[in-house]
Parts: structure tokens; C-alpha cells; sequence
């Protein structure tokens, strides 16, 4: 698997509304995209940061994926993505060299990317995404 | 305060031994360097990544951060490094701005760049580090 670089690292949040203004405010940086992704019953803001994004991560639902996390961690980074060529390939050779997936095959995910994830007892504890255009 | 690109995100780990096969053998990526922090009381490990690095942290103290990091949280992603131009400036930005801060002026951290840490209550859960060459 050739990974290129971070395609982005996924924060969670309490709230876009808050968080937005610290990273535009405090860090300098811009939100260029807001967009709710309904099957990860999560809200997204993104922010480019040389060749890597932020993803900004506001559940909209206390039982989807970052609001667990959010009630059991608190706020804070939740994800790396790492962009590959071809998802499906990357997922099936890392599951040959026995790691525990989450996403057997690729899936859709925000800015019409296709993703995977893979466990994160599999992987040293960081919940890691590989994606693709 | 202008942030060039994420220079780094740092990962506690904790076991070298085991985490760099892992990387190199699973992800494809190179461990170019490994480097021993003592006053932080860890051994880094460094990956390239676009124009980022993974920074693997292993405790070599109980009491260190990153062993009682890994002790309440287990292993996972730790800390997110900005690259900025000049760390004392940015500080002295952000402080200007409400954010509280670990170190009020730089310090060395590992390959020699100039380092200073946002307290993580004032960032939204992520512990952010600003560095500089």
C-alpha cells in the first residue's frame, strides 16, 4: 500500500458553531465546507491545512458514532485518514496481513470520497480511514 | 499567526518495538529517525507522510506524560503540531486571544525545533503544539 499523504485528521466536537470560530479565529485558518453526512449522523467542517484537511466532526444524534465518543472521551481528535490510491485494494491488503477491519469494502463518505475504516485494536489505538477520489 | 502545513501528529505508543513494524510493514511508511526526548521522558519515532511526520511516543517513565497519557486514555493519538513561523510570536497570539498556554516561550522539543504547547481545555480537546525551525 503506498499512502501519499494525510488526507485529513477528523476532530470532534460539541459544537461546528463554537469550533469554527476557534479554528478561524484563533488558528488562522478557513472553513471552506460545511456538510452533513446523515448516514455517520454527523455535521462536517473543513479546513485545509497544507496537503492535509481538518474535519471538524458535530454529531447530530447522541447515538451515532461521535456522539458515543464525544459522551465517552469528550471533545478531540477522533480519526486519520490517509489517502490511497484504491480503497478496496488497500483494505484487502491490509487484511491479509491480519489487520481487523471495520469496512470490508469500500463506502461513501464526506466530499464524495470513497472510504474505509479499519479497527482501531488493529491499529495501535488511532481509528485510521484510508480513502480515495 | 499564519499556520504553513501540520508538521507533525504525535501518537502515544507503547511499545516502539511493536509500533514501527506495524507502520512500516502494514502503512508502507519509513521510519527515517529515532530520537530519545529526555526531558519529555519518550522515544520518538518518525515517519514522513505528504509534508507531514508521524511522531510515535514511547514512555521511558511511568510518570511522564505519555505514560500517564497511556496509563488513563491507552495508546492513540496525543497531540496535533502546527508549523508556524515563529513560536514566541504565535504564543504570545494566541495568549492575546484568551487561549491558555503550557509554556508561555518556546523550548526544544525533538529535531531541534523551537516548541511551545496550547493548554488542551483551551483548544477543544486537542493538545496543540506550535513549532518552528
Amino acid at each position: 500500500m503506498k499512502i501519499s499523504h494525510i488526507e485529513h485528521i477528523g476532530i470532534a466536537v460539541k459544537s461546528l458553531d463554537e469550533a469554527i470560530p476557534y479554528y478561524e479565529g484563533v488558528l488562522g485558518m478557513k472553513c471552506y465546507s460545511v456538510e452533513e453526512v446523515a448516514d455517520q449522523k454527523v455535521k462536517t467542517a473543513f479546513f485545509k491545512v497544507g496537503d492535509t484537511k481538518i474535519e471538524l466532526l458535530e454529531s447530530t444524534d447522541p447515538e451515532g458514532p461521535i456522539g458515543k465518543f464525544i459522551e465517552k472521551k469528550g471533545q478531540g481528535i477522533h480519526h486519520l485518514a490517509f489517502a490511497v490510491d484504491n480503497v478496496d485494494a488497500a483494505l484487502e491488503e491490509v487484511a491479509e496481513k491480519g489487520v481487523t477491519l471495520i469496512d470490508k469494502t469500500s463506502r461513501k463518505g464526506a466530499e464524495g470520497l470513497n472510504i474505509g475504516f479499519l479497527h482501531p485494536k488493529a491499529t495501535l489505538g488511532v481509528l485510521t480511514e484510508l480513502c480515495a477520489e
